[in-house]
């Protein structure tokens, strides 16, 4: 590959699991992400699964833990997994596990320390498309997102603004409306500043709210997730579904925490309904 | 539980993912261990499948990346990955990686410094299994065991040693000669001295060229294994195997290497393979 360059590729299940790293224009830093290509037929194009991680993760956690690769091997689909921040001796941080580094939160930043490199909306919609559309053997008509907690978020929100780009969305225990509660409050506001009207655009619910659609969702959320009450809401996105007309599927997972023992028991299920809706022509 | 304290149980591919610690009698130190139950009908018993680790794991690996549940929830088989080693302050360790603390091998040590607590034969052969019988809903009646690579060796040779036990043995790129590596040599060298009779015991090759026999073994080996040709050497194996007339079933994997990616392509294949045995009557 021209620019990026290939951390380790090992093969498993039936394809080969890749981590790269390049620089990025977008965030003025170094990225890593992984990506899972099952074997394929020369010159073939497959599928792309979005996968965007939550609070503290990098690719790492759901490429070791998330149970995709089997399902993706079966089904033809590419799996690609970014980090959640830019990071580095330059970057600004926080203490909290919540801000800064490891959580993005999928905006671009415009307030101070964050702006120069907290540009992960930019990154995610637009330069590493382009990189996976050229370095990898990806049908870019043919992409859905999915993602856990913020990284719910971040699917959910980046479809609604772009639902000509995705055929199917779908999140594990997303932060339905970062507007409505603690992490999103303090990571909007200080990513983008008080004022509220800049927020929209970063809440799925204020979204589809103010008029974004996706013809239909998959959400599931374990009941004994202890973000459930607090910060995650899923019964806004259902309000919000409901009276928008987007058709929401909301399973409540009795007994499931937020953790990646439930990611991975449900990963199969999403991939096969992404696939269901990719491979329909 | 009496013996035994609750560090961790979460909600998994509809069972429990536990991980447990209990003072060891054996080890004369506290030892961790993770159990996978399925949910099952009250009162019955589940066949139970061992899953010893490699050096420098902790039960911690194959439990975040084995992707076991999924397939243990769908046969009904209970899964122990117990720690590889004593650990702590007091426990005597070496700097290498292949020796010491994360480096057990499985052997009842004979040699100082490692006496006092590198007892792990007793404790995975008689300590842990009347733990497990006594404190989880298991049919010790139906045992498997399998293991990767440090832990092959430890699967292997306690089959071999346990015929009566174990209904169906396997294993992911063993160790299978210990005594004719160089992780082997200085591994049971330094446990059980330089009297190589004593080693014979510990070696899977070894044992069968004593008279010790299963009537059949699974191994998985990837031709991409950095350690295949110097520690690993299934070839020895092969030997053996058809000298005695033990039916082994050995799969050279093309492009696979010594890790959890490896690891997780076949484990399923691994399970169900041991359930077909663990499930005839």
């Amino acid at each position: 590959m021209n620019e990026v360059e290939t951390v380790s590729s090992l093969r498993s299940h039936g394809g080969l699991q890749g981590v790269y790293r390049h620089q990025s224009a977008a965030t003025g830093t170094e990225m890593a992400f992984s990506v899972f290509v099952p074997d394929h037929e020369p010159g073939a194009r497959l599928p792309v699964v979005w996968y965007l991680s939550g609070l503290t993760c990098t690719h790492a956690n759901v490429t070791e833990k998330g149970e995709y690769r089997a399902t993706c091997s079966d089904l033809g689909l590419i799996f690609v997994a970014p980090d959640t921040s830019p990071r580095g001796e330059g970057v600004a941080d926080d203490p909290a596990y919540d801000m800064g580094q490891g959580a993005g939160f999928y905006v671009d930043a415009t307030e101070t320390p964050w702006t120069p490199h907290f540009r992960m909306r930019s990154y995610i919609e637009a330069e590493l498309p382009a990189l996976i559309a050229a370095q990898f053997p990806a049908d870019m008509n043919r992409q859905g997102i999915t993602g856990h907690s913020m990284g719910g978020h971040g699917a959910l929100t980046i479809a609604l603004r772009n639902p000509e780009r995705f055929r199917s969305v779908s999140a594990f225990a997303p932060i339905v409306a970062p507007s409505q509660v603690p992490w999103g409050e303090k990571a909007l506001g200080g990513y983008l500043g008080p004022d509220r009207a800049k927020w929209r655009e970063y809440d799925a619910v204020a979204l589809i709210e103010d008029g974004a659609r996706v013809p239909e969702l998959l959400v599931d959320q374990g009941e004994a997730d202890t973000f459930l009450a607090e910060q995650l809401r899923p019964a806004l996105l259902r309000e919000a579904c409901d009276t928008a007309g987007i058709d929401l599927t909301l399973r409540m997972q009795p007994g499931y925490d937020h953790s990646y023992y439930f990611i991975s028991t449900f990963m199969a299920d999403h991939l096969k309904w992404h696939a269901e809706r990719l491979r329909a022509s």
